[in-house]
């Protein structure tokens, strides 16, 4: 489907889950001194990363946060409350540490990686043509798997995406859009704060952007290079970096999501290796996770992007992995159990 | 409307939000590196907590979850799926360390007080005759006020709310349904883990107790002896005396927001210093949350009461007062604004 051998090997090196690690922490969840199923999610998510691991027990170490960043050429289209300088202001703002992502990262005790995929030098304007070439697409995704490799071999047991770029609502709309099959107004919000008018224009450029490129659904290296984003390719690829290791990806916001319905499209069981971090108040969001079936970890009304939502939904993840690891058992504790029939309850 | 004027005094001493810090924690939101309002309920949160401590930037540093542990003498009517002595093993289980609060508090960097309330000298059987007596009743809310009120005094700054005691979301719904009027069935769940020939059967003897009580439904105290636990009454009394104070209080699941919804009858302005931790399973909890007009910071489908839900929270409120005070502003880091018609969007 690629002509990249390395983002063909990637895809598929990916294997599935690990039936007999999620079957050890089922059972042990059900030892633990609490009644069964009675942390809800947490332990859905823990059994998850067992079988993303390969281990009953997983443990979570060092947690980082990438944030990609590139400009995007259909910002001269007007389509962005900010100017398109602001994405390299704040990728000056996340290496000073006063970013939303370095506080929330901080908090989480994740680090954060910053990437810079192209800032000062966009991509194509969309409205009017592709944004970039199929080679630089597939370049995109090849570097996305290699920080992810990177970061694995320097000790990383749980990532997390994020992203920067003043215009990149507007092309991950572009994206889901072409990969979803849903109409353009219905996967375009507001960004970072566009008036009623402005949003209409930017469901006009999105329109235009898929007429004059008409990408081909079926193939999402085709449909990222002719609309996507460089940050957004490259999140496609993190994702399937992370998988071919076994490493759980927290996946942030919509934008992060237009990578990962990439990433999907390229290699479908990707998605047992991620989570949702939250649901973002960009509609389209809520298009993709539907399609990936996904529920967010959090709803917290964010849209600001740069990974903060997966840098709270990080912490959720490893307390998940914290309760098989450290809870006592009910033989351990000397705690009674329920009675006959009802510990056989699911 | 008590006899306690330790009780009366709490409730005389609890003050608005303090308008000037909240303006001024809404005013430095909008200045901070992001669009205005995209991190959505972290900034509600922040502006919140801001009121509540009369900060502009509050700080927040020790936290503590307080956890009140009692038996309840309507576990001889076979109401949960575990026997009464559970009560007292979990205390043991909290103490060592190995239940799932002191996984989830220790990992949000929180302390763990344990509090026993009456573990091994239950309450009444509530189906036949009252909980406990009022003066009783008014000694737990009193105790949970102190409780508040040493926490406050060895630093701490953000509360939350746990609770054990095999049987009590048995007592939990009864005086959730007092207070709220709905039917029984509708805020009872299942607890622990009960069939659904045992859900009747716990239907029945909350409607029993109901029957056999007549409580007041305007008398929050006289609820609480009538149908409470000493956990629930301490609970109500922990909040009270966590508002008084001025310090934000996380609350947990069902059983917790019953104690939640009796201090907010006593004094309805308590609601502004607290915040619902998640969204518990038990079908009682979305009752007390919409009669309290509150929205859970987390929905995790978490079932197991002890301050679990309350925990994951008070790290997303924690995180909230970190954006507040550790972002950089748009004139810190030279980053451009929106354009001036964008900015003046809400």
């Amino acid at each position: 489907m690629t002509t990249s051998s390395l983002i063909e090997d990637a895809i598929a090196a990916i294997r599935p889950l690990d039936d007999a690690a999620m079957g050890a922490a089922r059972a042990r969840q059900d030892t633990l001194t609490k009644p069964p199923g009675a942390l809800g999610r947490l332990e859905d998510i823990s059994i998850q990363v067992a079988g993303i691991t390969a281990q009953p027990v997983p443990r979570i170490g060092r947690k980082v946060v990438a944030v990609f960043a590139a400009d995007h050429g259909v910002t001269a289209r007007g389509v962005s409350a900010y100017p398109a300088e602001v994405t390299g202001q704040m990728l000056a703002n996340f290496e000073a540490g006063g970013a939303a992502i370095n506080v929330l990262a901080r908090h989480v005790g994740a680090e954060v990686r910053v990437v810079n995929m192209g800032v000062g030098k966009s991509t194509g304007d969309i409205s009017t043509g592709p944004a970039m070439t199929r080679a630089k697409a597939e370049q995109c995704i090849e570097q996305g798997i290699a920080i992810a490799n990177e970061e694995i071999d320097r000790g990383a047991t749980l990532l997390g995406t994020g992203e920067m770029g003043i215009g990149n609502t507007t092309a991950a709309s572009a994206v889901v859009a072409a990969l979803s099959g849903h109409p353009v107004r219905q996967v375009t919000g507001r960004g970072t704060g566009v008036s009623d008018e402005q949003f209409d224009h930017k469901v006009r450029i999105i329109e235009q952007a898929l007429a004059a490129n008409a990408p081909d659904a079926a193939n999402a290296v085709d449909v990222l290079a002719k609309l996507g984003g460089f940050e957004i390719a490259a999140i496609a690829g993190f994702i399937l970096g992370a998988a071919v290791r076994r490493v759980p990806v927290v996946v942030d916001g919509f934008i992060s999501s237009a990578g990962h319905l990439a990433a999907a499209r390229l290699c479908p069981r990707v998605v047992d290796y991620t989570f949702a971090g939250h649901k973002s108040q960009e509609p389209g969001h809520a298009v993709v996770l539907n399609q990936l079936g996904q529920l967010p970890i959090l709803s917290l009304d964010m849209r600001l992007g740069e990974g903060t939502g997966a840098a709270l939904a990080m912490s959720i993840v490893e307390a998940a992995a914290k309760i098989l690891a450290e809870m006592a058992t009910f033989a351990d504790a000397g705690v009674s159990q329920a009675s006959g029939s009802l510990a056989a309850q699911p």
